[in-house]
């Protein structure tokens, strides 16, 4: 099956597109990366999305992206990120991708939206407008949109719409958001939700603590978010903390805004997963001084995770 | 010819895009308002800027409004607004619509730009991306977009980029800025550039008094823009600023952020521009109250202006 | 009497703090211009908001002016704004101004307010750290705070705290936010409360006519907002239109971002209210090409308003 | 001596202010604290900034935490906060601490800021508002202030104010700001200038390897930040690197918008530095489970810092 559902758990990988230096796109890489999210044992990819570098595409390069993706995925579902600035934009792109057997689709607010009756009175557009019949997750990432969303605006947002089937987790602070939620849910005012959590992990250790259902980012070792949101379900903390902690500083490293992307394609590389770490323009690059850094931290890594000790041996 | 110049005088419209009640782009109306526009005696159009719901559109309706206005407009420039998060859209449509014949196309700088220096690169990427051989608008309006650009750094865009042949100026306030460019081509510092005015028009007369050319903007009396522009140019400023003070009442109603363009599109109705001042959502709607209001100011205006006298009497 | 209630009606006039050319307070033009509001007719004088440069004040220079204009309006409402970023300066100064006679305060949110239980509850801790017995205005003016406040919101902040008796409406637009104000009285949800429009008057003709009490700004003819304000609340909407439009090219001139500050305070010592036009730094500064643009609107007003005419013999 | 330099080494506290439950200040613990800050080991004291809630202080309560820990800190430089609204309440306040023989004072810019041109004449304004003689800290803070200043516009403050002695480096990502700051002086384009970095020490571990002369943060451990410092200053990468990482996952945690310092005056008193971990409102609360978690994160921190183990003994 290729859905998703208010019941999704694990680790859903945000992927990169992966480009050939010279700007064009690396369908051999899409493949490849695509085996390698697989074989990270994740439970679902969600393509498309801002560290998915979609402004870059236009409407064709995203459709043939989201084509190859599915495809090769099989099995595994495939959620494509649909924010533009308007809804004729999102319609065509979100029909499109669900025709390729996506299994739903991403929507983050616009930045513009202020008032809580404003962000609530978007999705309900939104929803209308693509397709009520469409189930969508609901991205909630201030640090980067702007908007902030108590809540309850989340309750209203999720009662309002049936599609809505699963929260992108990223505000930051955002610990108490998720209890709150769950709270709501154990109080009957609340209906079944999956959340899964981006920002890049940074309190995945917590989260998954708090309620959370798993993780939703594109951090270069979804392997280890996979074993960490397995550790947490079965209940061995130490296990859970012991290997989170092991990758924070360089989960760290790559939870830079702007050039976080670039540190992140670096590692796929580095990893085998992508043949080039090329971004389209605009893009941050990394220093050699970067470059420097995150071997040192891949190196110390190594000690920990026998993951980080397999790439480094891999030809760079 | 149907191109624009680092000389061009005068008044382009922003135009609508008129829609059917039920949503679905309304051909016959877009026919009807390159007319009216046409006989309002305006130099050009400017089609797919935020006024004229751009982001409301997908990709293949963006294309068949540009086509359709550049066929009607025949001789008249089109300049064709891309503004898009990413620039493989904007690179798609430019080459879409110089294809069909549009003059040019016109790019406002993304919300998240800061710096100077991330200011000029952009122009320059966006540029190189869409092909330094398309002449484009610059915009500048940091009440909408939130960039603030100097004059040094427009005149190191405009040095920058020879594609860069006009700027649409809409800072406010901005009186100072017509100066300081003027300013640098008079030292010759800057080379020519064609500077027309948008921001509804709300400075529209002493912006001609500091060194514009004209206006940009979508008032829905381009008539009157028209006549204001060339009393100022041939020196006539009293009839300029009696004109203008005429309809500032409206025209100062008609400058209402989200609302503004109900007004504009009812108004173009009443004129009997286009059947339906229908907007695609999310829209600001007029109330009935706001209606009377405008009908009111419409009455004022046609103690001193016969064009809204004759407006009045057009079924509604 | 000094006070103010949800039943004030007319203009408050925003009052400029009069400067010596070398930067100290000009005690002198503190008398007479409180003198010149005075004789203008207005019904009241709020002080040390943003266009009183009250941020280039420090705290015993605030209280300085605020006795000095508290006594020198006798009978006249004086009120004072005491937005700070925080509660403990804003406490500071409530008290020692209500201890010289103020009538109330005013308060306006941090622009870090985003979701409604954000502004609602900053409100009810505000009112709280001064004291629930200072009466309060709630200043609503989202193009310079950047908070966005629905009638909702407004509702429970006036519900929520008995001391707030006055909104001072300059959301932008705003036209149907009084009407919804006025409306959810109508249906009794929501207790009397003044409301007095700022935004620069821009649009008082009709904020009258949607059931505002008046104007709280500071154009430099506020015996013009007198005027406009009467003749509305007596019916005679002719009257009330004709003066306003007027103005409307001043009143829109001045109403300038940043630099409307250096334009009222021009046209207020032209006017001989205050002896010099000087600012403290930081301030948005007249060029001379400004200075003829503001002159040249004093002659064409004086064909209007006898006011101006007066104003234009008087010695710069 | 009292002063810092350009050469200013090693680790600078963000001091925390402390209040007793019913938000007095608690002045017996602001000594306390100031003992605890020299038997960390650090090198001044920086007081009154955000994180020491300067805005819930008023004029009067300033100058008294200013007496006070600057009479304490005996030899130990102290910096203070004055970052406010307006020049006037700036000058005031630094003249009255520098009066009191603190060391200097920090300058944020306001969050209005846009062009590179503003942000440098706003601290000439500022310095030359204060008094040139006067040495400040340029805060750069992007994250909180909204202002981006890059390398460069940090050169033209640098060069136009000799006060500026030091820049506090909270910009994130910032790595690559450091080195380009440093190569600049390398160039003999920018002048010496003590760095030292905030940001919560987030990424303390590389900005020392770049160039930084140390930190300055209120990490409630800092005691390791002087260790990370002084292992890095000696070339013990390795050791620098260890120690950083064991605190990383409560760095983490503890640098969090808003909740931060609640999770900061937590640790503090845990430590025993201060009484209670009160805070005047606003204030970010911790909840029963962030306790826990932090609770948590402490006892996994004492295997790898005694510190950590020690302070665990302490009473709650």
């Amino acid at each position: 099956m290729t859905g998703f559902s208010t019941a999704t758990k694990g680790v859903y990988a945000i992927a990169a597109t992966p480009f050939h230096p010279d700007g064009r796109l690396d369908q051999a890489s899409v493949d490849r990366l695509t085996d390698f999210y697989i074989g990270c044992g994740v439970d679902g990819v969600t393509i498309l999305g801002v560290m998915g570098e979609a402004p870059k595409l236009d409407a064709e390069e995203s459709l043939a992206v989201a084509r190859q993706v599915v495809k090769r995925a099989g099995a595994l579902p495939v959620i494509v990120g649909i924010s533009a600035p308007g809804f004729a934009t999102m319609r065509s792109l979100a029909h499109g991708v669900m025709d390729l057997g996506a299994a739903g689709v991403m929507i983050a607010p616009p930045s513009t939206l202020r008032t809580d009756d404003q962000i609530v009175g978007y999705f309900r557009q939104a929803s209308e407008a693509i397709g009520t019949d469409i189930p969508f997750v609901l991205q909630d990432y201030p640090l980067v949109t702007g908007v902030m969303m108590t809540p309850e605006v989340i309750r209203r947002i999720v009662t309002d719409n049936p599609a809505c089937r699963m929260l992108k987790h990223e505000d930051w602070p955002g610990l108490e958001k998720i209890s709150a939620i769950r709270a709501m849910q154990a109080e009957g005012r609340l209906r079944p939700l999956s959340i899964l959590c981006g920002n890049g992990g940074l309190f995945l250790d917590f989260e998954t603590e708090r309620g959370a259902d798993g993780a939703m980012t594109g951090y270069a070792f979804p392997d280890m978010l996979v074993d960490v949101v397995s550790a947490a379900h079965r209940g061995d903390r130490a296990a859970a903390h012991d290997l989170f902690d092991a990758h924070l500083p360089l989960l760290r490293y790559e939870h830079q805004q702007g050039v976080g992307l670039a540190v992140r394609k670096y590692v796929l590389m580095r990893r085998g997963a992508i043949a080039s770490d090329a971004q389209r323009t605009p893009a941050g690059r990394l220093t050699e001084a970067s470059k420097r850094e995150i071997d040192f931290l891949l190196t110390r890594l190594a000690c920990h995770d026998s993951r980080a000790n397999a790439m480094i041996l891999a030809p760079v």
